[in-house]
């Protein structure tokens, strides 16, 4: 495979909803029922987001799963997905790509229902975009809904993908869990569908818990306190379940798990993983106690950009 | 200005609609009424689509002008936008970019509803795409409707703007009206929503008009015959209005204008330019006929990618 036309035929075979229109088009034309429509999209640039002997496959699931992350933080069912693809010439790289970008829409049951493949210059770096469309319920969750009394409760332990990433910078490519945690993430879309309705405020963990919960605390004009970091048995099993383990996974991101706000007294419901993580209150900030004693926060307190 | 933080507040200047959540949120949330959505996205790399030293304002009207075109040929109307912005941490060229794009989405009335700013590697061309949503009517043209009997129409001369680019690539920056034809393009956006309803087939001339007929005939199973290739007076006083020059201008890319068959003896819509130059018949191909005889088909038809 070489050229643009083989990567498009590839593509092809990804946009089989009518929407699409072959691929044949201008345009995609997608027949929507009255409602709130969310758009997220995100941009990847190799050296910068990836590494450059990143596989492919997994480059293509991480961009289609952060945006995947964005919709589920808001609750949304995947509709369907743009692609900007930047060819470089390397055949091998681009089939390797559309393998797994096909197993993540597969996953996900979002089509493709468009995009534009363009040649790069020569010997520039890969960039790489994704836009998602979603539908959520009548008022979708946003940061700032969180209100004092409310209950803080994330879908799954932190601190994996960044325990993955460090791993693979340090030539390890094991435990497989944690590479995988970082390479191929799992956004928390059905579950973001059960919740969405349900929360007073809901994001997804990107840049790590306690920078997001800081994020969601200025939005919701509340204070927020974390009092417990979950972490897997798989981190645990590395490191220990350390105060030093538990902060540095609460300031890894790449997590791509649920953050979210239920009202006090609101049974969660069930079927859906939750972990209380804190609690909301009146006034402003964020502030950290780990085994009953206050914690001072961290100088960063996660991936800021 | 130098940062994504200085790019960011330019840009949630152009973000005032309510979708957009002023850039504070994972994503933008539109209202839709129920029906057709249109989406159409397009990327331009610097060396590629752009020439390194071509305006920043311009650079930003085009990406903008060559999505709204896509949902011009489709009769939609423009409801909001999606930016993926590679910064270089060149902060004049991104202020520069950002007057541009406040200009083009100001006269199209296209609000910016989300995006995503990345840092690029040092020294990467840059890479912008943007991805433009619209609503049509019921029932969107495609290229593949146009019946035998229809007549074909385009809504403007053709050929100015590649003689604008042939005129920058000589060196020259005038006459001006041929610069500003292939710098900054006018899509034809009020009179896709005027056409789009009555067109059996329509889309936009991006690759030049013969490509873009053939690509017509070809998707709606019928032959298409172009007997007038209209040129603008700029062009004309440049040139001549000779045989070579209008071939010429019928295979030029980057017009913008609309191409789209009406069903014979409807009357063209008041208020709306309309330039008939050609009949749709039964069979396939395309075929050319000026000055009263036919002329064979050039080997190029347009600008292929």
């Amino acid at each position: 495979m070489s050229g643009e036309g083989d990567f498009i035929a590839l593509m092809r075979a990804l946009a089989r909803d009518p929407a699409a229109r072959g691929l044949m088009d201008d345009a995609a034309v997608v027949d929507l029922p009255a409602g709130p429509l969310v758009l997220t999209t995100d941009t990847i640039f190799e050296g910068v987001h990836y590494l450059p002997d990143d596989p492919p496959e997994d480059v293509a699931w991480k961009l289609a799963a952060v945006n995947l992350s964005d919709l589920a933080g808001k609750g949304a069912e995947p509709l369907g997905c743009l692609l900007n693809y930047g060819l470089s010439g390397d055949g091998a790289w681009d089939s390797a790509f559309a393998r797994g970008l096909r197993e993540v829409l597969g996953v996900y049951a979002m089509p493709l229902l468009g995009g534009d493949t363009v040649r790069m210059p020569d010997g520039a770096p890969r960039s790489l975009s994704l836009t998602a469309l979603g539908r959520a319920s009548a008022t979708p969750p946003a940061r700032g809904g969180a209100r004092p009394g409310d209950v803080l409760y994330v879908t799954g332990p932190v601190g994996d993908a960044g325990a993955g990433l460090r791993l693979l910078q340090a030539g390890n490519t094991a435990p497989a869990e944690l590479i995988a945690a970082y390479r191929r993430p799992h956004p928390r879309v059905a579950e973001g569908r059960v919740l969405g309705p349900l929360a007073t405020a809901m994001m997804d963990i990107s840049d790590g818990l306690l920078i997001d919960a800081q994020r969601m605390a200025a939005a919701s004009g509340v204070a927020i306190r974390i009092d417990m970091v979950p972490i897997s048995a798989a981190l645990e099993a590395m490191d220990d379940a350390g105060l030093e383990v538990r902060l540095g996974a609460a300031c890894a991101g790449d997590d791509y798990e649920l953050l979210l706000a239920l009202p006090q007294g609101l049974a969660p419901p069930a079927g859906v993983p939750l972990i209380r993580v804190g609690k909301v209150t009146e006034g402003a900030g964020l502030s950290l106690m780990l085994d009953g004693a206050p914690v001072p926060l961290p100088a960063t307190l996660g991936y800021e950009h």
